[in-house]
């Protein structure tokens, strides 16, 4: 208990207010007629839902549209606004993510006389172990969640696979509970493209024919059904990525109006904003999205519904987005061939905020350049990523009968690069890699990241030939060293030497070079073995 | 005259030798027979072309394989191994780029007696106005002539334009002598694709079918074309990128032996290496050849060969080559989509070498994705890596009757980023560019480059919108503004202003705002005007 003075306070309120709260109008007075299914509940875990479901005896010809629902929640000098939104069925919701242990009250406002100025109280208790809140932006460059602890994002790509048969989306929930990723980016509206030629078991919207529908009416199920997967994927400890629009596209969700694409905004955050495994991509490509929309306005609509401020940021095509643009939390990126150190690197040090390189090409063997990478190119690529200090998302693309492509619709994983990914993410967490900086002056022919006279992280993609690698350590005393072998996955430690210029050669790549300050005093130190040295003494211990 | 002794030196010398000078065997006797035709230049100024032609009474099956020539030139301590080529019709030359300012003396080496061991001796004279000898990598990030003097280089490019008819070459010539360009890329051998289905004049090779060459024999006159087109170049001030190899191939150029490359890099860097103006660039989109060649040992290969150390940098199409070998002296980039000034900032960080993005896309309507940007984009991309500190090149892709493209064949220019680039680099030009750093924390939501405390340049392509953009300017005293209209090329002085943060809007973009220490005293700074007060001025000086 972080706060023990608190937790007796609750219990208190707990005593006071009925374990089975209820609903009151504003005079106090009890609820009439068909409202006794009104409900909501007593108590909510801190970063966990609460919500408050109303009933209406009133009929419409569009409830989306004729009904208005807010509802102000309080706790303390601690006030939130949230947007109700239609059920379906008569019933309308109104959803909190309360980020104050502590009692709340709420009072609705809405022009449906049955929904108007609904009152009650609830209490919200200590967080689960293993609830740690939202992710926000931690430290400038990084990710951590609300209670302070810090997340090493590790992505993987899923576009589609919330719109696929129930069966296929348990086979992917089962495989990423034992994969390394704790982020997954998928697509609200379903994608038709060559990679996903089967029709979603559910649409957004209401269907009024052949591939029509009604932009003007939601579907509800469609959205229970995310919400749903948001759960799932939260009992997993992953991140849910959601990307609001992408140009693969048959039913016409990719070109609706503006005025339709606010209305489907303000309707997806009021829903989903309070799970906290939630982040906001706008848009898969949006430069390939034609007409093209006010990514600006998507953007500030967004930014200004969410009470919460989950992650905002927006995958490009081929030109990027301004991500210096307030609204924006990191840097999305989407990269099309090139270096992903030196992009990475450039993105940090022109915008100051995380750098999340999200697509970088896939391990896989669909035929096209960007889906038939190797598991080591797919494994160097994050690791460049990385070295610059950012984050990244894997993908996998080889083709599995019945056309199931883990990227487009998930199923199983069998690449080569998750285990690589794992690896990654546990040599990273062992250091404070919130503190590391990319330190391209420390070395030559390879890169860096480290902080400096504690701590240096060589990574080498290639061997050295002819030429030596140079690598230049500041401080003092002696640094211990590590030779990781980033594709064996094995550590080999080396022993130990002081600060200053080492030239040195490499028996295989891809390797990490690891050197961390040492309790050893400076003269048990040696200069690094010769590659002769190396590859007896591993000859020998793995014999 | 920087060196007034060696002048006294030289004149004695001129005196000294014959001008008509002889070539002497070994011994000293002078030629017999028809070698009387052997030749060299008495004088020849620095850093332009001695060409030693020697002539054998022998024959051989195939000149090019059978005869090794080598010379020896030595100036003091100062000592030039070159090799000879086969020039045709029993002709042998050799050729050196003299670096030292005073008398040489020269031997040769063959295994065909009648080139063998012969000497002579020449004066090289002080360059002529003009003439600053080859460029290198100057201050790490940037290039220079030999003579210390600075190039701000404005690339342009022009594939196949030494493979078209003549007059149309004559044109490409007179249109870059008008154009603001002082660096050209194109190929050595033709390329054949859909921008150029036209055969050229001569082939490198001896034709011998239809469609069918002699790998293992050169075509001299092709070689004599480049090299007047190098000359050509030089006498517009213009550097010849030279790209070695390209996949655009109909010929089987690309698909040659390794031991027929060698012969060929031989081949060309003993006739093109003394010509100043030389640039070798490994390849155009090296990774899009079939087979993959050995870029490493390429490069290697063109490095030991050439004494000059002409610059050598390698284009990429997706994959990018290890720019941080010892053998890269200037990174040399195609982006394929992003950010030209992300791009060009990491690779600044992670090479610590110059720049030089020679693809970024091309002004023009060709239809494709990187040949359809309007003049704006291609002045923004362009500016992009200047802000980085880098340098660039420019392409033009608008398509004329008879599919003439002014980069894959040159023509006329008629785009409009040209003379937006010619502002561009006036305004580099202006400062001591060399010193100039990016400054990514200097400016919110723009880029900025400079020398803190002296001078910033800040560039800005998109309108505040509801954002204001901001400037932190550090030192003392006061700076003046000027607003730059980067596309009607016009500067606004604004006044004075004091170093700290400054909030401002921008009335247009691109633009510019160029801050520079001045010598009025801070009490005459005023705060930036407002967008209103801007725009009434403007009109009032228009008016």
């Amino acid at each position: 208990m972080k706060n023990p003075g608190n937790r007796r306070d609750f219990m208190k309120l707990i005593t006071a207010s009925a374990l089975a709260p209820a609903l009151r109008d504003s005079a106090g007075s009890p609820q009439p007629g068909d409202t006794a299914s009104n409900s909501f509940n007593a108590r909510v875990e801190k970063w966990d839902v609460q919500e408050i479901a109303l009933r209406s005896s009133k009929s419409y010809s569009n409830p989306f549209q004729e009904v208005r629902l807010e509802c102000r929640f309080k706790s303390g000098s601690h006030e939130v606004g949230a947007e109700g939104f239609y059920d379906g069925d008569n019933q309308w919701k109104v959803r909190l993510m309360p980020t104050v242990e502590d009692e709340w009250t709420f009072k609705t406002s809405s022009n449906d006389s049955d929904l108007n100025g609904k009152t009650g109280s609830f209490l919200c208790t200590s967080p689960r172990p293993g609830n740690h809140g939202p992710v926000q932006v931690q430290n400038q460059y990084h990710f951590g969640y609300a209670d302070g602890t810090p997340l090493f994002v590790l992505g993987t790509t899923l576009y589609n696979w919330i719109h696929r048969e129930e069966a296929l989306q348990q086979r992917t929930l089962q495989t990423l509970k034992e994969s390394p990723f704790n982020k997954a980016r998928f697509c609200i509206f379903p994608k038709w493209y060559p990679y996903n030629r089967v029709e979603p078991p559910l649409y957004p919207y209401v269907k009024i024919g052949e591939n029509r529908f009604d932009f003007e009416r939601f579907n509800p199920a469609y959205f229970r059904h995310i919400e749903q997967r948001l759960k799932d994927l939260a009992a997993l400890g992953i991140q849910a990525d959601l990307i609001l629009f992408h140009p693969y596209d048959k039913w016409g969700f990719s070109k609706m109006s503006p005025a339709q694409d606010d209305a489907y905004l303000h309707y997806l955050v009021a829903r989903l904003a309070p799970f906290r495994n939630v982040w906001w991509t706008m848009a898969n490509e949006f430069d390939f999205i034609k007409p093209a929309k006010n990514w600006n306005h998507i953007f500030q609509e967004v930014d200004k519904s969410d009470p919460y401020g989950h992650l905002r940021g927006i995958h490009n095509g081929r030109s990027w987005y301004d991500h210096s643009k307030p609204w924006v939390t990191h840097c999305d990126i989407q990269l099309q061939g090139g270096d992903t150190y030196v992009t990475a690197l450039g993105a940090r040090m022109k915008y100051g905020k995380p750098v999340l390189v999200d697509e970088y090409g896939y391990e896989g063997n669909n035929m096209m350049p960007w889906g038939s990478l190797t598991g080591r190119v797919e494994t160097s690529r994050h690791w460049g990523v990385t070295m610059a200090g950012g984050y990244a998302s894997h993908g996998e693309t080889y083709v599995h009968p019945g056309d199931i492509l883990w990227w487009a619709v998930g199923g199983e994983l069998v690449g080569e690069s998750p285990a690589r990914l794992r690896f990654l993410k546990q040599i990273l967490s062992e250091t404070p890699y919130q503190e590391l900086q990319p330190l391209p002056d420390a070395v030559k022919r390879g890169t860096a990241l480290g902080k400096k006279g504690e701590l240096y992280l060589c990574h080498f993609t290639e061997l050295g030939d002819r030429e030596k690698f140079e690598l230049r350590i500041e401080g003092a005393g002696a640094f211990s060293v590590d030779l990781l072998d980033l594709w064996l996955m094995k550590t080999y430690p080396l022993g130990h030497v002081s600060p200053g210029a080492h030239v040195f050669n490499l028996p295989f790549v891809p390797s990490l070079l690891r050197l961390r300050r040492s309790a050893v005093t400076g003269s048990k130190t040696q200069p690094l073995p010769s590659i002769q040295d190396l590859l007896q003494r591993w000859e020998s211990q793995s014999g």
